[in-house]
């Protein structure tokens, strides 16, 4: 059993966490953290009846219950300390929370190697997009060809998607340069052929009933290899929290970004 | 049975059309025409080995075998000849050449109403692509937010494809106005957000491997509805020109379009 | 404007059609309906800020506000009661409540007839899968090689669900006999090739992340044509009690499935 | 630009491969060997005119165009002869001709080494199919939950398919163990949760029109993660063949699979 302890527990991440932590058979919630709940235990919340875990209003009191893993849904300057203060107390940090300056990221991953003390920060803790990304960043050092097909619900201001954008960086590192489609092909109507970036399309769908769903389609000679990820909704991040616990503790240093632990 | 003539059996469409007449059990082959062929049964060509149907260098000659129907995939001016000749002896006509006028149309639809004589004229055969534009035209009626997504082998020049002008303006003709996605919405890349066209979107993929395919997707609040058409071959249409021999015996008069048979 | 009343305002269904009535440019809420509220008007309560509408107790003081539609999302027995009322009042039914008897249906669609009162009961209201359904059985007629692949949620019981059956026995009606794959095709593991029904096959994914997903996939030579539904929530079926509510003032009796208005 | 030799350039393998040599950039076609050929030069050949390159008749004189890569696509007690030859001449081989006994491929591994020759020998060349299998796998690593779902036209006697059964192996090296599906879920026609390997489940659909597709679909909480590829005819093997040629001269052994060189 891994010992977790739950820092900024009464957040939606947080308290999502906090119910996946309590749910997950191979781990033992020890305790949460927030200075403003006046409650001494969960189960005097409504929502946690049963739950008979200690909420700490200081961060030193949780070291009496000697986490393994400290999961953290703050706010920037709060999740800095924390970080810090776990790193200090061999606790390994998972750090969802998203601010950090890269003045930060880089004292406390310093800090990690000289005490080595595993640990994550993300940005990001969707698995099955971040294999996505992966897997099209390999598909495209064999496939050159190459469309990006976004769809999401259309209250969506920016087009393409950051994930879009992104995963078009991550081929582009690898990917034989081309520009796609027929050198004498025109667009009857402007737009047809989507957006450009480094010659290969990015389409951008909006539609009422969608979540966030993209799909990244290889052509070669005879045929075709797609990857898609479909977000229903935001609990999917839940995956990714769960199995950073798991690698954490096995790490000597911290590490940024779900991706370096896939 | 159905007692079937093919005019223009030597080219690519004739050929096949012939081929799937013999392969057809409720069909049969009563003749085929060409005024240029030397021999004078198709046994004597190696493809049609045993199969021991009369070729006809003059259509007059036709009159003796009495066909129902008359297949013609020859090229516009025999076309014309032809389909007014079949229907004069009360031949039905599935004529897939294209070309013919808007007079001879006209003068060819006249004709058929006076004899009582049921035919086809159609630009395209395909069962699938014909049903698929029907279907996103009723669809459109109840669901003003659509995208089209079509995607051809990247030999393609044009963009969007024929059959999605077509599919958008067939469900112009029906749908609520409005332009999708957010008013507000922004393009980071100039034309992720595809084509407009009277508010719909469309986006035009191009990749090698594939053939030509469309995709209708349409949303409404908590739920989509997608209509997909593939095509794989050429050899697609064939379903259709035996639809429009089975079909056309029923008729009295000529009708322009395989839609109209559906 | 059309004038909407809504019986059983409280309950999931009514509190979600409710307020779809609110929302809606050409629907104007002229009261609501609960004998158990005692709260006298919708802004009274907190999910209703600045609706100053009648919520009324007993059904006869709802003629009063002269309502053109009457939405009903209460339980059987308060159901048939409401909605004979409603015709009597010429005040025509759109009921969403499921179980009344074969009875009380044939006998309300009389008295609808009687008073030419336009009226539906409506067991399904998702527009797009009942259009999913009608496509399928009209492209069944002309493809007899069709397989459906439904997806749901691993929490799903039975398998097939419920759509795909109904779906399967719509083609049926229409479709052409035969057995679909090669004739000597062997199954390597048992299931491989599906459920049979008459002749189709029916295969059932259930994953976590899915909700309630149908594709129905028809093959002929050279081409394919899918047709899919995807419900991601129960809003869904807010778009078929809407356009249900601008039907029914046009109808001269009542029809039983939002198939019978599509 | 890399030297190549082709044997067994006139079946239909091996003719495809040829003019993919040719065509390619960054390789030089220095000959092609068949003992049965009369004709001296490619160009004496109808389809290859314009390409003035040796045909050999004998294995040995293929030394004196030093090529550097030798494509084998023969017949396998031919191919083990090439393959032994080339190694021993320091020719790297890449050989697609299958049915070589684990014997011969042991022998020409350690001979390999000894030499320290690169070179290929690999049943599928479909650069799609298998990083489809190796995403497949390493997904599977993090959702356990996932189907398979593969379409095949209707003339395929077996199902599932050996891709599929091939997938479902590589998944359940790293899968967790589980058994999908709600524990009390039950069929209600028998064969619609598809069929069972190790807790997973396989669909297997055959329509006309299809050629050769799989879907693999993991879901996890709030999300879904599908790969999908789609072979449209047998020239897709070339991309593996070319890539083949271009890794062989970096290696310093012979391997067995592409796998191994992606």
């Amino acid at each position: 059993m891994i010992k977790v302890l739950v820092a900024g527990f009464k957040g939606k991440m947080g308290a999502t966490a906090t119910k996946m932590v309590l749910d997950h058979e191979d781990f033992e919630l020890v305790g949460v953290l927030d200075p403003f709940e006046e409650k001494n235990h969960l189960n005097e919340l409504a929502e946690y009846k049963g739950s008979d875990v200690p909420i700490f209003k200081n961060k030193k009191e949780v070291v009496s219950v000697k986490p393994d893993v400290w999961i953290d849904f703050t706010i920037p300057a709060v999740a800095y300390e924390n970080t810090r203060f776990a790193i200090e107390n061999h606790i390994s940090p998972v750090v969802g929370t998203t601010g950090l300056t890269e003045e930060q990221l880089s004292e406390l991953t310093t800090l990690s190697k000289e005490l080595k003390v595993g640990g994550l920060i993300a940005p990001n803790f969707a698995v099955g997009a971040v294999l996505m990304m992966q897997f099209a960043q390999k598909a495209a050092a064999y496939f050159p060809d190459v469309e990006i097909i976004e769809l999401h619900h259309d209250n969506k201001l920016d087009a393409p998607s950051g994930t879009a954008l992104k995963t078009a960086e991550m081929m582009s590192e690898v990917r034989q340069k081309k520009t796609q489609g027929h050198q004498e092909e025109k667009e009857l109507l402007a737009g047809a052929r989507g957006a450009d970036f480094d010659g290969m399309k990015i389409h951008s769908v909006r539609l009422p009933g969608l979540i966030a769903h993209q799909q990244v389609q290889f052509g070669g000679v005879g045929e075709g290899l797609t990857i898609r990820h479909d977000s229903y909704d935001r609990s999917s991040f839940m995956t990714g929290v769960a199995l950073g616990c798991e690698k954490v503790i096995h790490l000597d240093k911290l590490v940024y970004g779900l991706e370096n632990l896939l």
